[in-house]
């Protein structure tokens, strides 16, 4: 599943005004000192290795006070430190990882320490609940000590202050609660998408982030912060990149999802129905509007997304997904928010304009995609959970009659299956806008309460239970097991389902 | 040849004033930038190498100012740096060492950069002329760039300050710079043993290292600080210890070398000798002689040194060396320089104690291990070139009837040949001394030549012609190839040989 897109010589176009904006909302990080849950000052010979358990997630800087036992130390501790989000990382061996994203992700360290007593500070930051030392070598003529250990978490937001659910199922609460902290721990100077890994800011992550963020800690400057990093560093032909470089000079990245780019005048019109933020309205309308105008500009004679466009979108890890109808379900589902933009902004054209390729989309993609015979929507000849959800979000059948073949979809085995969460909150989104309440509680309670029945601190990256050791990359090792597109059980146990 | 000591709750015996005065003597470092001798900027994609030459052995900290090719950078670069004082040691694989000392001497860094470009400073000092850097891994989108290497090279010295040896063989010239090349590396905030590892202060290796000091750098601020520092932390009953820890306060190791602590009175009227510094003298006499007053106490009835004398003393690492004669030998050899310092004292009765117990213990020497059958010095039924060179030195016999068994012992093969550059010097020393002045410049010239002739460009820790492979730790990996103890030839070549 390697997905890579490199474009020489990219410059990305920086409107300095809008990154300005984008700065004056960057957070002051909250800083908490957390301890490991037991702790005992161990004395660790060559080879020895401890493992202490944080209790929680933490992202964060590590510290580890160090002395020795025995005879002035007489040459330098070797450390290797790993981290793990969940215990069953330590299980891997990190030699054996050949995956095709960067061995760097290893959240590995090697350390020399010359003179004990010593206090080491990793520069680097961390995501993980366990952490591993290991000795690999002192002198014979002393032992390492550890006597203390402690991290420095940051966020921006404190997830305790979120009122918990309560008098509902309890693992209904559980699932609430891990979302909320899967969120809390993503939200840093940016919404990244998991704190392990990447640390960039993603569009289509972003999006949902931002709508849990909305029923939770509703921190909206961090919201407006992104909108605008967003369109302040874009393509040069205005495109919105997929993901942003925040760590330094903030960079687009040189990839671009159709699909994710039409998520953003989403974005812009939800944090605007929450914040009435008329500076914002004026700031990124142009840049909102864009990405319907050119992605209604890649439509064929009928109105349907082209090849380039179906290409260039994301939709889910699903190998071997036929995409077009899912992304034209994106467009489709896309439109009516940037009516709710151009009215909002006075553009009556273009509100007409988008009403319009509404209308004659739908239409388009009931003709190209659905098959009355068998009462589900076909894409290029494959049936797919996907093509079934977008088409729904797409509104392009009425209620009743998108109902069936969602559910039907939903329930069957597939050949390609709803691979990432990200993917499985939108079938959730789907269930809810056809009335399937029950069926959408019930997913809910399937998929996330699957990994909380596993351990989950905070939700994943990737979650396949009839493939519970999935990475799209070659290797579990790189998987990140806080990862912000699965934060969404909290925003429909607050906002829909209870 | 494992050899460690371990005493249970050793303190040290500190003396503030004297390791105030070691204080006021700290040199200021001279820093010297050192690039490679040929660069040219290499882009590197995951699992190339590169290998830069910095024509010279450096001790200092290295910087590495890296860019990226491609993309910008969407995963750290993971880097793997090697240091090596010698090229064969990239040869070596890291992972199959397992020796009785530290795996942490090994010289290897494993670095994650998150972001680039970055100027990457390592924090620990190295000891190298030859750099590797491995690029393990980036992600595919960008290449690593490395824009310029350097050290900031450090030393106590300026080697280029010592007039270099002119109008003789160039091989010897060639020795010579080594040699002080070697010193030069070694001096720095004390005299090191080798900056590639241990970077303490060795008894032993100092009163070479000051004695080649004396013919070369004449820094006697240096001497006079690690003269002070032997004193000022001590054992609690007054012995000197083998080595000092001095990064950080300064603690004597719980290494006591019964062969070592008699070269402190050496080292000190040495020292004086060249300096006449009458401060030193008051300050240091008592420790210094109570080094003598110790062994003398330790003799048996006939005067000879006791087993648990030479149980402690080191005199070579060559295995199954029976060491009681040499010992003997090196306490004969330190009182004179112990009646030196009792008439610069005014000490007479002290004078008569060692004048009577070196004209005691030579005659016991020559009863108990000379064997005028043989014509050689027999120690305890082991013949070594050990023993010949330390009764030689100890004056135990006339010149003319020692020298027959020094240089027969010396020219043949031995089960206990000489193994370290340290007994090297001694073997030279007592050359010299019974007037063998062609056969001295005879053995330097094919001993340290023999470094030379492969490639040297500082002397070695250990150098066995027979058996150029050999490690005193289970592994050439943690062999110093930048050592102290074999500075001297240029010694014998500006005092005695030219």
């Amino acid at each position: 599943m390697e997905r890579i897109s490199i474009i020489e010589n990219f410059f990305p176009k920086n409107d300095p005004a809008l990154l300005q904006k984008a700065e004056d909302n960057l957070p002051t990080l909250l800083e908490t000192e957390l301890v490991p849950v037991s702790f005992a000052a161990p004395t660790l010979a060559p080879g020895e290795t401890v493992r202490w358990d944080f209790g929680t997630h933490c992202v964060g800087y590590l510290t580890l006070q160090l002395s020795f036992s025995g005879s002035h130390p007489d040459a330098p501790a070797l450390l290797r430190l790993r981290f793990a989000e969940r215990l069953e990382e330590f299980m891997e061996d990190a030699s054996a990882y050949h995956g095709w994203i960067s061995k760097g992700w290893i959240a590995e360290e090697l350390l020399h320490v010359d003179r004990l007593p010593f206090t080491v500070s990793l520069p680097r930051r961390y995501a993980f609940r366990y952490l591993e030392c290991t000795v690999i070598d002192t002198s014979r003529k002393f032992r390492l000590v550890v006597d203390r250990v402690w991290v420095r978490a940051v966020s921006a937001v404190d997830p305790t202050r979120v009122t918990p659910l309560e008098r509902t199922d309890p693992k209904l609460c559980r699932i609430d609660a891990v979302a909320i902290k899967t969120l809390a721990e993503c939200m840093q100077e940016v919404f990244e998408d998991g704190p392990k890994r990447d640390r960039r800011l993603w569009l289509g992550d972003f999006r949902l982030q931002a709508l849990v963020n909305g029923v939770t800690f509703r921190n909206f400057a961090l919201v407006k912060r992104c909108l605008y990093l967003f369109a302040g560093t874009r393509f040069p032909d205005d495109r919105i990149a997929a993901c942003l470089f925040t760590d330094g000079e903030p960079a687009a990245d040189d990839t671009w999802f159709s699909d994710y780019a039409l998520l953003y005048p989403v974005a812009l019109a939800e944090y605007l129905a929450l914040t009435d933020d008329s500076e914002a309205l004026r700031d990124l309308y142009d840049v909102a509007v864009a990405q319907l105008d050119r992605a209604l500009a890649m439509t064929d004679a009928d109105g349907i997304v082209n090849a380039d466009f179906v290409d260039a979108a994301f939709i889910d890890w699903s190998p071997g997904l036929e995409k077009t109808a899912s992304t034209m379900g994106v467009l489709l589902y896309a439109l009516p928010y940037g009516r709710v933009l151009a009215q909002k902004n006075g553009d009556a054209s273009r509100d007409a304009i988008y009403a319009e390729a509404l209308e004659r989309g739908r239409a388009a993609a009931k003709t190209r995609f659905w098959d009355p015979a068998k009462g589900v929507f076909v894409s290029n000849g494959q049936i797919s959970p996907a093509s079934q959800i977008w088409m729904t979000l797409g509104g392009v059948l009425p209620e009743a009659s998108a109902k069936g073949a969602l559910c039907r979809l939903l329930s069957e085995p597939s050949e390609t299956p709803l691979v990432a969460p990200y993917l499985h909150h939108y079938a959730l989104e789907a269930l809810l806008s056809v009335g399937k309440t029950d069926a959408a509680m019930e997913h809910l309670l399937s998929y996330w309460g699957g990994m909380v029945d596993r351990g989950a601190d905070t939700f994943w990256e990737i979650w396949n239970p009839e493939a519970p050791d999935a990475s799209p990359y070659g290797g579990t090792i790189v998987n990140s097991y806080c990862h912000a597109w699965s934060c969404t059980p909290s925003y429909f146990l607050r906002n829909h389902l209870l």
